[in-house]
């Protein structure tokens, strides 16, 4: 599904990524060895490409801006790690692989999770960083994703899951959780890439406001694709919500109202685009293939 | 054990950690009480003391190094807590309570460990530091904590100390592992504190070179006790380390030997202020008020 203008952003992402990660230290391989399995482990990095083309369609340069999408990538990854881990969800696949925990055992990929969030600040805080992008601005974009992946944003969603699962929720706690889980580090990927691109308090808003409804769309089409998809084309076992139960956008709604509303939030993130005008397309295709996909 | 010029620190320390903590949150209420509970804990606050005297030593006002001094002992905390956990040491008390996992569970002492470290970052890239401090002090300030804490220091250190477990190491390896473990971020403490008070290059080295010092006397100590300690007087359970086959400096160098060194190492912390003159008598104080401590 990647389109031709996602190709050389995903280049210099998977570049900087394996040139950020640990390569050496013998004593602790096998810490290095986990945080590099689960990072450079084919995502869809779409938190580090909404960064960069935020960055882009306000001015700003790539170069400056790639520490920063790395780090939400770093940020979303050793959230995934956690995630998986026996005493929370017990996921013993991820992405079509064995997740952290079952390939190096529960410490390590504890251990390879804390190491990947200290990381993503070590980049985001990075001196360079500051000669770059301004001093000032590269300490606003570093505690930005901090607020992000905080108590406020990712964490407390994670707590909601966590007090969610087996009973049954209303919707409103539901878009609550994942406001917090998936959408406070996909609004702050927009949010990051118009700060470093020097965009206007108008753009920051309309890209926040894309990336709200585009976070929401993703997270029911998941919810779509665990009910309809195969394991072979997600990666992962299916039907996993329902076993859990788990209260979802289609156990909610049904499936014929969660699809009607995943289109709903789409042509929304599409309209929010309007501040940045024809320069925004690749977004709003984005948005559309986000909306379509099988997996 | 405190002596009184540390009282104003601690005062100022506690009150600031307590307004930087969430206070409310309905829905993931669990996750703060487990952050307060293990924050809040009377901890001797020794990384956050040390970085606010060096840079008085140096110049700097505590008012600026006062938010990166609780980002410090946040980090400590998440720390114990992940390390607590039954994947990792599996221990049930700190510093005479319930560990934040027996207390709150396995999942939101997880999440809290997390939101703690996440919530450091947030202290430390806070965009007010840098109209205190100076923007680029202060982003450096948040690097040197990040460093610190990550895979080549705090997070490494743990792995090591993993592999470690149920077999003889040698001391060399011990040494890493608590240069590591625990020297990482007491080094940073010296280090931010000389960096936010605006320290010359001698200082800094000085400064570091005390904490080293000072960190290892500390794990020496610490080991001394687990052997001659209650745990009345600890408040946790001693001679853990031999239950666990675990390499410990009295394990290697036998009791006296262990003294001695520590003895050595709280000489040489003393020696290292030199440059400090007079003015560092404080942390003198502190080496050796540490090195006789009975907890």
């Amino acid at each position: 599904m990647k389109a031709g203008w996602q190709d050389a952003y995903l280049e210099q992402i998977e570049s900087m990524l394996d040139r950020l990660l640990p390569i050496q230290g013998e004593l602790y391989a096998d810490v290095i060895a986990a945080m590099r399995y689960s990072l450079l482990n084919g995502g869809k990095r779409i938190r580090p490409v909404l960064l960069l083309e935020f960055c882009r369609l306000c001015g700003g340069s790539t170069e400056a801006a790639l520490p920063y999408a790395c780090a939400l990538e770093m940020i979303h990854t050793y959230s995934l790690i956690h995630d998986d881990l026996p005493c929370m969800d017990d996921d013993g696949m991820r992405r079509g692989k064995p997740s952290c925990h079952k390939a190096f055992g529960e410490a390590t990929a504890l251990l390879a999770g804390d190491a990947l969030l200290t990381l993503a600040f070590e980049t985001a805080a990075a001196p360079e960083n500051g000669e770059r992008a301004g001093h000032a601005r590269a300490l606003s974009a570093a505690w930005e994703l901090a607020r992000a992946a905080g108590i406020h944003g990712m964490v407390g969603g994670q707590q909601i899951d966590l007090i969610s699962e087996g009973r049954a929720v209303p919707l409103d706690t539901l878009e609550l959780m994942d406001s917090c889980k998936t959408g406070a580090l996909i609004r702050a990927a927009a949010r990051v890439g118009c700060l470093l691109g020097g965009g206007s308090r108008e753009q920051l808003l309309a890209a926040e406001q894309y990336a709200g409804a585009l976070g929401l769309a993703f997270q029911i089409v998941d919810d779509i694709l665990d009910v309809t998809g195969t394991e072979e084309e997600l990666g992962k076992p299916v039907k996993s919500d329902a076993g859990r139960d788990k209260s979802t956008y289609v156990s909610l709604l049904g499936l014929a109202e969660a699809r009607q509303e995943a289109a709903r939030l789409t042509q929304k993130a599409v309209s929010a685009l309007e501040p940045f005008g024809p320069e925004a397309d690749n977004l709003r295709e984005l948005a559309e293939e986000l909306s379509v996909r099988q997996k």
